[in-house]
């Protein structure tokens, strides 16, 4: 069984060592301030009183800093034997930062995956909603896949470092969208006096089919042919328009409706009224 | 088994009709014009001269017009026996006319259920990604959730015959927050030359977590109270920011993270800097 070591014991250290903890692995724990290691020692990790003291007893590495910088500040000093082990960090930064720090350990050979935590602190070790990203050398994923995925899902983007913090903003901004959308649609419910929980778990049985657009209308992005399956964007501009004046009735704020109809007559303006509804994008890419 | 009657084959009606023919149902199919019957009557269904003719032939009627004003301009003429019959109408409208047309089944003592297909054309029969949404007396749902369930994934709401249009609205405009979020994303990952569908498979395993936000979002929402579990709105405010700047740097348009950034702002500037990130409820319902 792999031994794992935890570098930097935040919030987010924490939650990753309880939940190799929790399946039964060997941890150590390391901390610039030593006694806030104690709710983990408590439970049954060891304390490494040094960071070279962390590597060698893990296999596993994983470092929870808050930035980059404050990993290579521990690292850098030091003169370590890498052989047979890996470091993941979980630091959230730039591409340019991930791929800087990546090409260091490439020239220090040490085995290395840059990797983003994409369900927040609550949901480590979680594999129904809890995200893990790594990008970095394949072999090092593989060597790892196993005790990587007590972590929650995990996902391998690629060799490019710069993937994890790619994938981060991207995923970041998608679920804003799907969040901005859910409040707009659970003021506009709760106008009408009904149960904004009820309407969660309908709008929950609804994600199927919006994944299923996902997949769709990213073939379409990917051959920018946009067939309108699901209707075409002046359709969909009337509809938006219908909630706008709905929403405007109901004495809600309109401002996110009148986004969306607004993006809709820009792209009908732009001679996309009878193209499907995906080619939105272009006027995101600034293709129109 | 039940027999089913559909009045009205347009695209949608037709492929109703199909869904039922695909599991053994004996289906009587009524057009006005009825030729354009033909490609079901191809394939095993029966035709109805007369609109009475389709409701005697049937238990499950299902009414698949534009309007509630064209399947009233049908029924009204006509004195029909519905016992032991369900009529379920899927036309798009406001509230004020589901429920309207709603009173006036009621008057008539025809069991009726207002109904709205959610995921379009395609999906109907699919039980994983098809919705379809039920509002009216109980009884009359109980009384076909063994056919009706052959459309889809079946969710009733609530005796409120207005429920459906308004659910309609709520989730369309909750998917179209889901739409753009991954439109922009994915013209973030095509700019650094990434391939969008592999984009659209990660996206699509983090929306377990998604809905888990929803879910407890809404208990938020429903109490009013917004812990910061996932972030306050001054944290999410100075990431998406981040987002603004790379977008920018990038070359793309801004103009949804800018959205969501004024959105923050706002928040911030009433006071919800340290709240939960649901608190942009707030802003949407009018409450700041």
């Amino acid at each position: 069984m792999k031994r794992i070591s935890i570098i930097g014991t935040g919030v987010m250290g924490e939650a990753i060592t309880k939940a190799y903890i929790r399946k039964g692995y060997q941890t150590t724990v390391w901390n610039r301030t030593p006694s806030k290691t104690k709710p983990l020692t408590d439970i049954g990790s060891s304390l490494a009183e040094t960071v070279s003291g962390a590597v060698k007893s893990g296999d596993l590495i994983i470092a929870a800093f808050t930035s980059y910088e404050d990993l290579a500040n521990q690292l850098e000093p030091l003169d370590l034997n890498w052989e047979g082990k890996v470091l993941v960090n979980i630091s959230s930064g730039t591409p340019e930062r991930a791929r800087a720090f990546g090409e260091y350990t490439l020239e220090h050979n040490m085995p290395y995956l840059d990797a983003a935590a994409m369900s927040g602190v609550r949901r480590i070790g979680d594999t129904e909603e809890g995200l893990f990203l790594f990008s970095g050398q394949e072999k090092h994923f593989k060597s790892m896949q196993d005790v990587l995925q007590i972590l929650g899902k995990i996902n391998y983007l690629g060799e490019d470092f710069g993937l994890t913090p790619l994938y981060d903003s991207a995923l970041f901004t998608m679920a804003w969208g799907s969040l901005i959308g859910f409040y707009n649609a659970s003021a506009f419910v709760e106008s009408e006096g009904l149960d904004v929980r009820r309407f969660a778990s309908v709008a929950g049985s609804h994600t199927p089919f919006i994944n299923s657009l996902f997949r769709e209308h990213s073939s379409a992005i990917h051959t920018g042919q946009y067939p309108d399956d699901d209707g075409n964007l002046a359709i969909h501009a009337s509809a938006m328009q219908h909630v706008v004046a709905v929403s405007r009735e109901k004495g809600l704020n309109t401002i996110f409706p009148e986004f969306l109809a607004s993006l809709f007559e820009k792209g009908i303006a732009n001679g996309l009224a009878e193209e499907g509804i995906a080619s939105v994008f272009k006027i995101l890419k600034k293709q129109v």
